[in-house]
Order: C-alpha cells, then structure tokens, then sequence
C-alpha cells in the first residue's frame, strides 16, 4: 500500500534495501553471482539513473507481485549470498565501503519504513492502532538559551569511520553571535500558536508557505484533529489527545518558519546547530525506545532524537565537496535544489545511525516526517 | 491494489458485495442484528449518497486494514446470517425482491473482479501469467448481415423474473431500416485499421475521441504491445502474440466508432442490436469457460458472451421509465449522462446475468472492459 | 481577452467567421485569389483538422498580433472580395450554399459574441456595465400544460432552404404521451429550489451533477452572487439584482435536471419539444430586442427566444443522417459525444437563425450559454 | 495579454508601479488625497497581504477594463499628484525613502516590461518583429580565470544611498579558494553541450531538473527552435538565427548547473561573485542600449549587464538581517524559499538600478528572465 508518492509501501522497502547490496555488491564484486530474479533490477532501482530504467515511484503501491513471502526469500537469499561472499572474499577497503553504505542505507529505510507506514495507516477511517499505548507522564523542560559569540569555526566532517558525501569535508565556517533554544517547541506552544491565528495571519508566513495553507486549508500539524474543541493527532498507538509536553512533530518548513515569527524568533542555520551542539552525546528518544512518537524532552542535553529540526539552511554542497564517482554519485548530491536541511534525528531514527554532523534534507511543504523546531535568535 | 481510480481492489469487492446484504437486508429487516464492525458502512458503500458518507473510489487501495482474513470473515459471519435470517423469516416479495438484487449485485462484482484484477495486474513490468493458457485454435466466422424493416417495435421489459430498473418498462419504439453483423469485428481487421492510420487520421473521429487519441497517444487498443513488428496483449494468461481470429477487445467507444466509420458502416443503435437478437438464446463464451479471455466465434449463433459491444446509443431513460424509490433509486439511473450503452455480455459476465434487454454502460472514453464492436449500416 | 477556454476573445470571432470565408469560398471557387495574409490560416482554423494545424483553443486570448485594427482591415478585405466573387461569377447551388453556411455560421458567432463577452467581463471584479439598464416590469404567465397523444410523428427536416446536417433527415419516431409546460422555469421557481436546499441534497442530482456541485461549490446559476441575503446576477448591465419574474439562465443541465427532479417533474425530449412546438411561429425575445438578457415570458406562444431550452437527449445522429463530405463534414457531427440537445434559441440568438428543427448542443456541466429550463411530464 | 502565470501584461505594469505611489505615500501621506478609483486596490495590489485582497496573479490578462486610455490617464493623474505633494510636503527621510523605494519599483518592473511582452509575444506563431534588427558582430573575449585566495571578507551593504532590504546588513563571510571566469558562456559553447548531448544525460542534471527536461521535453533553451539543422532565437526582433558570439540566455538554474558540470566547473556562490567584482565598474550592455537582447562581451571588464548570472546560492537571508516593518516587509523577505540567487544585470536592466551587492532571484526551474552562466572551480 503506498497513500502518497512520498511514501514507499512496506515491501518495497524491504526489496529496494535487499536490491542495494545484490546491485553494489554481490553483481559487480562476488563471483558467478546468479541473481534471485532477472525483475529485482526493474522493480527496485529507486532513482539510480545510471543503474537502469527506473519504476516510477508513485506506482509502488501497484506492484502486487513478487509477494510478501517471495520478498523475504529474496532478502534470505541475499543475506546468505552476502553472509558467503564475506566469508570466501578478502574484505577489501571498496567492499568495506559499500558494505557501510549499504548498512547505513538499510537504517534510512528502516527509518522511512516508520514514517511512512505511519502515513500509509493515517488514511483508514479506523485509525488503526498497531502498537500499544506508550503514555508518557513525563513534563517538558523549559527552555533556556545557550548564547555563542562570533568567530571562525569547522563545520563538516572528513569521513573517519562513516559519513555521507554531503557531509564532507571539514570546512571553515564564519560564526555570527547567536543564542539556540536547550529544547525544542512544545504542543502547548504551537495550539497557542493555532489560537492566536498563527493559521490565518500572512504576515508570519513565506510566500509559498501561504500559499499552501490557503489551498490544502492546513489548520495544524499533519495528523491533528478537532474534537469537540480538543485536539487528536493519530499515531501508530491510534487517534490520541495531544500530549502538550511532546515536541510538535509533523509540520512543514513553512510551519516551523512561521512559528518562529510569531514567536518573536527564528530558525537556526545548520551551521549554528551544529557548532552548538558538535560536543553532546548522541542521546535521546530513539526508535529503540519503540514508540514511534515524541516523548515531552525532560532532559536539555538530549538534543538528538526525538524530532528532526528543521533548520533555515537550503540543502547545499559544502565548498570543495566532491560527489562520489559512479552510482553512489547519485546518493545525495542531486537533490540540492528546494531542499531544507534538518539535524538531530528523531524517534524513528537509529541511534547509531546520527552523528553532529547529519545533514538531513526534505521539501519546505512535507510533514510526513518526525519534524519539529527548535528557536534561534541573533545576538 | 488498485491501480486505477476506475478500478477496485479484490479485497473491496469482497466487502462491498457483503456489505451490500448486510446494509440493505439485515440491518433493515433482520430482527436484533448485530452488525460485524461499526465501521463497514464508513469503508465499503459505494456510492450510495443515502447511506451515510462514502469513502473516495480513488482511494480504496489504501484501505490496508481490515485484512484480507478479516474481510472473509466478514462474507462468512453476513452468509451465515443471512441464511439464517431466510430460514427463520418469512419470504415476502419485498425480501424476495432484494436478495434477487443482491445476486445479480453480487454476479456484476464478479465481473468487475475480472475486468480490475486483470488492470491491477497489466501495471507490472513483469506481466504476471495467473492462469494457465487457453490457445483457442478456432477460426472466426465471416461476417453477414442480417436485414430489418421498418416498423413498430417493442423494447425493455416488465420484470418477469428480474430485470434493472433501466431496462423498464416495455415501450414502443419505431425502428428504421438497417442490417446488423452476424458477428463481431476480429483483430485481424483491428490490425487492418491500425495499419491503415486509423489512429492518424483525425476524420474517422469524433471530436473528444481525437483528443484523447493525441493526450494520451492512444496507437493500439489497451494492453497491447508492439514487439519486433508484432503485436502482444497482456491477459491473465500473461503478454501473449495477439490472435487475429479473436474479436477486438479494450477499446473505447471511439475507437469502436472510429473503426466503423473506417470500414464504411457505423455502431448499432441499442434498440437495433435488442430488436435483432432478442429472440437469440444467451448462449456463447461466458465467464464459465475460465479462460477471462475472448474466443473466436465460430457460431453466428453465439451473439452473447465474448465482448460487450458498444452501441452509439447514449445511456438516458427509457419512456415512462420511474426510478426504484429509495436506496436502490441510486442504483442505475443517476450514471445517465456522459455514458454508452453496451450490449449483450462478455467473457467476464457470468450466463445467467446477461438477458436480451441487459443494458451496461460505460463512459465513452473507458477501455478496461471487455468491450467490442458489431457493426451495422442503414439499409 | 479569454477569460477560460469555453470562449473566445472577440477579435478572433470576427477574424475567424472572415477566415471562413476566405478558406471555403475565396481560396477554393474565386479565381486568383490572393490571400490577405498567409497567417490567417494557422490563426483562425477552429477546429476543421482537415484544413492544417489548429492553433490552441485556449491560448487565443495570447494573440495580440494582428491588432484589432488589422482584423478590421482583414474582414474589409474579405467582404470586398466576396463581393466582387458574387458579381463576377454565376451563383452555382454549391456557392450558394457555402454562402448560406458562412451566413449562418456568422450568425452563430454573432451568439457567441455575446455570450463570450458576457463571460469575458464577468471575471473583472469592478462588475462593468457595458450596455444601459433595461429593467423590464412585466409579469411572468402562469405555466400551464400542453398535453399529447402517443403516436408515430416526424421530427427532423429535408433541408427546404437551410438547415444543417444534423438537423436531416426527416424522419418516424414514435412519441409516447406527455405534457409539456407553456413557459420556462423563472428565476423565483429557482430560488425556491436553492431555498429548498436543492444544491445540498444528493438525491436531486445525475452522480456526474453533484460531482461538480462539490467541486465547484455550485450554490446558485453561474453570474450569481448573494449579498446582505438578496441575490445579485452579473449581466451586460453590471450587477443587478435578480428579477423573479425572468426565466433562469446561466444553469447547467445537471442543475436543470435536478431541478425538474425537485419539482416532480422531468425535461422533455428534443423530439417532445419539437412535436409540440413545431407549429408556433419564431416569434420571441431575440438579441434584436438588444438587452442581451432574458426577459419576463408574459405571452405563452413565445416558445423561441429568451433561453435555450435543455432537453434530456443526448446529442446524436438521426437515422439515416449522412455526414456532409470533406471539411464541412465536420461542422456538427464530430461533436456527438458527452453533450447534449438544447432547443428554441436565446436574447442572444439572431431571430431569423432559429427554427423549430434547430438542435444547439454543449456539455451538460457547461453554464455560460443563454440556457433554462421548460418542464415535461409522462401522461 | 498574459500568456503565463510568471508574467504580467503591460497594462498591468503600468498600473501596478503607479499603484504602489498611491497606495505608499499619497494615500498614507498627502492630505485630503482622493483616489483615482476605487478599484485600484483590488486590481494592482500585487501581492501585499497586509495591503487588502490580492487579485490572482494568473488572470492579470483578463482585466480589460480599465481601459488602456484610462491606465494612462491613471498614470497622469498619480504623477500630477505625487509632484504636487513633493511640491507642498517638507521631504523627510521616511518619504524620501519611500519615493527611493517606488522609483526602484518602477525600475524593477520596467524590466519585468521587457521580459514580459518578449514572452507574450513569443506564443504568437507569427513571430512578431517588434523592434528594428541590431546584429552585433563583435567577437566574445575567450574565457580567462580570475583566482582568489581563502579569508574572512564582507558581503552586503548598509544602505548608503539606496539598497534593498535583502542586501542588509554587512557582515562576515569566510572565503574559500576559488577561480571564476572574466567572461559568461556564450551560446557556442552551449551548442557544443547541447549536440554533446547535454540534454539526454541524466547524470550532468539535478533530480529535479531532470524531472523537468523529461517532462517539459527541453532540449535547448527557451525560445529557441531547430529549423533545417540550424539553431533560431525568437527576440523582439522576430525569429533569428543564434549568434554563437553571445552569452547564452534563458536558461533555468538547473541547465546553468548541467552545463557547469559537463564543462568540468561549477557555479559560483553569491559571495564568490560579490568578493571577486565589487571593485568593478557597473558598465556594460544595460537596457539603455534599447537592443533588448544580450551582446557578445568583447571587454572582460565589462561584468555586469547582458545576462544575469546564477549562483549556486538559494535565496536565504543574509546575518543579522531585518525585514522591514509594514507592508514593505513583505517586499523581499517572504520569498525565501525554493529561490536561487543571480548576480549582475542584464540586457533589461536599466543600468543605474545595479549595483555589486544586487541581489534577483528567480525559481530554479524559470526560463524567461535573461538569465545565463558564469563559471567558477575551486582552488
């Protein structure tokens, strides 16, 4: 089932991560490599030019046959195959390369494989709940400013272990005086935001942004309902009242901007996020936690996890980055046009797959993402 | 899966036609019924304004949950219940009357299931084989004509049995002149249009059907393929060479319009094709032969079944006709603007549903039916 | 100006009824005919695919070039040149004939004229007022019932004079019993039914009908507004309040349709319309009155004029009707599909256009033209 | 005539810089002023949310009242009154700035004049020469690089004289090591990428622009066509045959960035530009020239005019900066979204309006600006 063209259905995922490794690995370095099936390559190549003629991907949700059970022969197949060309092949530093990558990929779609069955499951006028209920009792911490003077500093990082190529490389970076929020926006906040007529006041919004409110008459987050003057948001746990000390989850660049104007602040840039925030440890509300949702951020140095945060840098290339060469030339670099770059991770995120230097990217108008805000100001 | 907004998936079809018994019959006259789900109303009325509100067509892939067991268990719990119910409740005319439609509901879901499953399918670059072959060997009769005069006849019916409230009343109508084919147009002449330039040359087509050719570069009837000079159609048996001997299929009433006026004759009025073939027994290739697929007709006889053809009557009224009160007003009268009649039943349509005064109708511009053309001239 | 595709700027009707002219009468029968500009036919063909490439129908408000002086000099040109063809050479009955349909062509842009530019000015929220006030103060008569028998009738004529191919041939048709309403619908009658709450209740509506009532939030006719709870109608006059007593206009047939439903009644057939009017003399409120704007129907026998009038047949060929050959051949019948029949012309039909065969056509969820509604009945 | 929703037509101009004299300082400052019309307003309010309803950008073509006589008469009476006020009113700084503010405007739009009517014209097939021939036959200077080392500079301005808001303040940014070209690239040389098959290989193409070139089927830039092997620009002087000599022009962002990545080099950022030419001399090839059309650069010194370059930098605000208050907040801030910033001037720029820290911006995917490529590597 695939509700949007943003969205994957869950099998896809589990083919597309499978197809990685069979296409990067097993066809180009293990040899006699038979292929599970001679379709995997025109089913799940997902935007690969180079790789073949592409599926289009608003038509994922068509593709009712391999089935569920031929998918998970396949992935056996592969992870046997993989397991084997480990054991018999001398772990070269390429293959060493692809297989992080490959690791690294599997953790995005795990990660979209949340997200996006979240949005698969919204669309039923049943509102399905398909975990239990993980109720949290815990309050939000205020929020205090943690201020920064001006100065040179590098941002970007040189890929010891792993990185994506848009991370790279070590950069410097000029640095003006500012303050970034210790948490980030609450529910409370943001329903104050929604009944002081954030929704219906142009004068906070970017011109695209209000466009979009006025056509898909967005009133608050992706998700939310009123009911009988209270709100809902649905989650995997069901249709529940909003929590006021969660972080606000499911909002668009535009929301986050215009929040942060009518609240008499603005977004940070990612290069302020992350020389803030390059020290902490990469703790937090993760989808280890298994809630799938935001929990109320008690703790100030659990600055990753829990929402991505939308951040007020176009998505761009560092200066004197190189894209990689070949297929994996394709990873990122391609989609630096009407992009915004969010950092920190969310609750369906890894752990282990966040790092200070995460440069995460959507479009302004998508909230089908765990995304929220956290305020900056110029000092 | 659906993989049209025309189309519905299996599952839908499963859980409409249940509902359909459940809403109509035991809710309203089943003493104490307790209905399976609260919710099957929400997700399964199809286009019954009356019934409360209606879930988009469009968008009934999307209904992941209830599952595929869940729906079974649906149609078992309404069987068993229904069952009961006739056991137990005396069999008055009104009930008698509703079951029978709820039959003849059911019979024109199994059709449509044939018709969809084989669209969902034809989107997979893998053209899957679901069924094994039928290699029909037979050859096509010769076409002939049969000879009418003019004079008064008698159309529709008065619902001995059961007929559709749009086949009703028995009518005068005055019929002109005319000859109509002994049996329908075959691929091999299909072919002959097309490479003739029929989808050329903009004066064999009404006005919309040429603009529809040019959108969406219409070259061939639906689910054919040209490979190496040859041409293949996807069915349920797989993609397939075509067979020349078979009757054109999947196309719309403008290529079927488009056709006659190529080959110098024009489509039957809906009153022709009744008025010559109303004395025929329903006799020929129905969905009983399980191949979901045309056959030669080798029997002139054999003018049911195969294809539905398309007339150049619009879908509209009879006289006198009067509507069915209630829900079941909505069943057939409110599609009657923008649409075709077609006769005398395909393939897919199950014997005992089709009847010489069987009206279908389908917007002129549709191609997933099993649809073909009988060609007929003024005498 | 072209304010949606329905309609044309005004320039390009007065160009395109010259070009007619030029290309059937002057380039194919006058002897060295120079053409005014080689231009002129990629310009102003409308729809005749036989006469070379059609410029866009909905980009002809983007042709500032000719200017509207240079179309002035081009219809001089023309008509000076039609006239010394006429003095020079013998009137053959093909001239006389492409005379007649240029003549008649015209005069149905004349219509047009009137009716796009209604629409044009309709868009410019200053409400321009481009003709004086014409306030009529009369009374509507009361409706009243014209009844008839059942019977083989003729409908439909052989071309004494001037018709066009789908008015021919004459030709039988059985009429069943039923009455007909001595004048239109009024806008009171109208009100009544928004009143009634007639755009809220599905049940009123062909399925197609309430579609667009959704979509388009259809609330009253087109060029209707409310203020301060009294309707108001943008008419070539600027924006007057609504007159009870005139005909309503501006509606489409599905609004026609649901409304005769609300009513308990039903629109007549076009061969109803014509067997019961076919007597009366074209005598009516016609755009020779100059008010562009249906006025009171006070005297019964005035059938022609005022509204067209939408009937529930769907626009096709009679029997026997034979296509003109070559380009006029696509005068009519290319459009016989998804439209249906209107009869008895408007206050923007030219008096000596209409007759009682006369059959307009648009889609039925068009509302630009002069159309209303007159009731039948089954008796 | 507004042949697309990026331009307006130029009644539309002259009404809407008039316009924003009445709307910003008569009807705020001049005492006892009477507005010409009360429609003012809702025509020519372009998109000032604060400023009362907005009439939609796209239908900008359908105003045909106020006349063209009465646009002009609007002009004279704004002018008349504006001197009069100037005349009689002590200038302080706020209407001194204000005046500074609609005299720019005016600037802005009598380029946009340019630009427009080249587009609305462009649709005409008849390609209408507008202006008299003005074939340059100076040879382009070959293209040379100009090196920078890496360190702390300054970008923007503070508003000496005049600047926008979006220039403001000066502030800090640390350079890298970069070369940019004396010279733009000419339409040789784009040729060259185009018959290298530029357009056909996805991987010198962002995803997004891609998507375009596939859709839009681009296969060179705007306004050109092939005729007999030959490359043919439509300008204001009518269809002409490309002059390799020229800087290319009317490309999108995503066809300046495919070209730089064919060539070997990249685009350069906004501080890379305003760091390497902030000393230069702002001549070169401005409106003044009234030739509408860029020139062959012969003089490397010559930076600004001609064509306007893209940057690599999306359109953000710059640090510290501070949108205005009131409706001239509105004026560059709020559409900083999904924009690519470009640097110095054009063909259609009048000459004084430029200046080193001038910021355009345009969406990536916009073609009928003259907008063209300088390029630039690292070092």
């Amino acid at each position: 089932m695939q509700a949007s063209p943003d969205v994957s259905p869950a099998k896809w995922h589990l083919a597309h991560t499978t197809w990685f490794f069979e296409q990067f690995i097993l066809k180009n370095h293990a040899e006699n490599y038979e292929e599970f099936s001679k379709d995997s390559n025109a089913l799940y190549n997902s935007y690969y030019e180079t790789q073949g003629k592409i599926f289009p991907k608003s038509q994922r949700g068509l593709i009712s046959r391999p089935t569920v059970a031929e998918t998970f022969a396949y992935r056996d197949y592969v992870e046997q195959q993989v397991e084997a060309f480990l054991q018999t092949t001398p772990l070269t530093e390429e293959i060493a390369d692809l297989m992080e990558v490959g690791l690294q990929h599997e953790q995005q779609h795990q990660e979209l494989l949340i997200t996006d069955t979240k949005y698969n499951f919204s669309i039923n006028p049943t509102n399905p709940a398909i975990i239990p209920d993980h109720l949290s009792e815990t309050t939000a911490a205020p929020r205090e400013w943690l201020t920064f003077e001006e100065g040179l500093t590098e941002i970007g990082t040189n890929n010891i272990h792993f990185s994506f190529d848009n991370e790279r490389p070590v950069h410097k970076y000029w640095i003006h005086p500012f303050s970034i929020a210790t948490v980030p926006v609450t529910n409370r906040e943001y329903m104050n935001f929604i009944e002081d007529g954030g929704y219906k006041e142009a004068g906070y919004w970017l011109s695209e942004g209000w466009s979009i409110v006025k056509q898909e008459q967005w009133e608050a987050p992706l998700y939310w309902e009123k009911h009988e003057g209270e709100w809902y948001a649905y989650s995997l746990q069901g249709l529940k009242k909003v929590n006021p000390e969660e972080p606000v989850t499911h909002i668009s660049y535009y929301e986050a901007d215009a929040f942060s104007r009518w609240a008499g602040f603005r977004l940070p840039t990612e290069q302020e996020w992350e020389h803030a925030f390059s020290g902490y440890s990469t703790e937090g509300h993760f989808v280890e936690a298994e809630t799938y949702h935001p929990a109320p951020v008690d703790k100030p140095e659990h600055v990753y996890g829990n929402v991505w945060e939308w951040t007020r840098s176009p998505y761009a290339p560092y200066p004197n980055n190189r894209p990689l060469e070949g297929a994996l030339g394709e990873y990122n670099a391609k989609f630096m046009s009407n992009q915004m770059v969010l950092r920190g991770g969310s609750c369906a995120t890894p752990q282990s797959h966040i790092r200070s230097t995460y440069r995460n990217f959507f479009p302004p108008e998508k909230r089908w993402q765990f995304s929220g805000i956290r305020l900056a100001k110029d000092e």
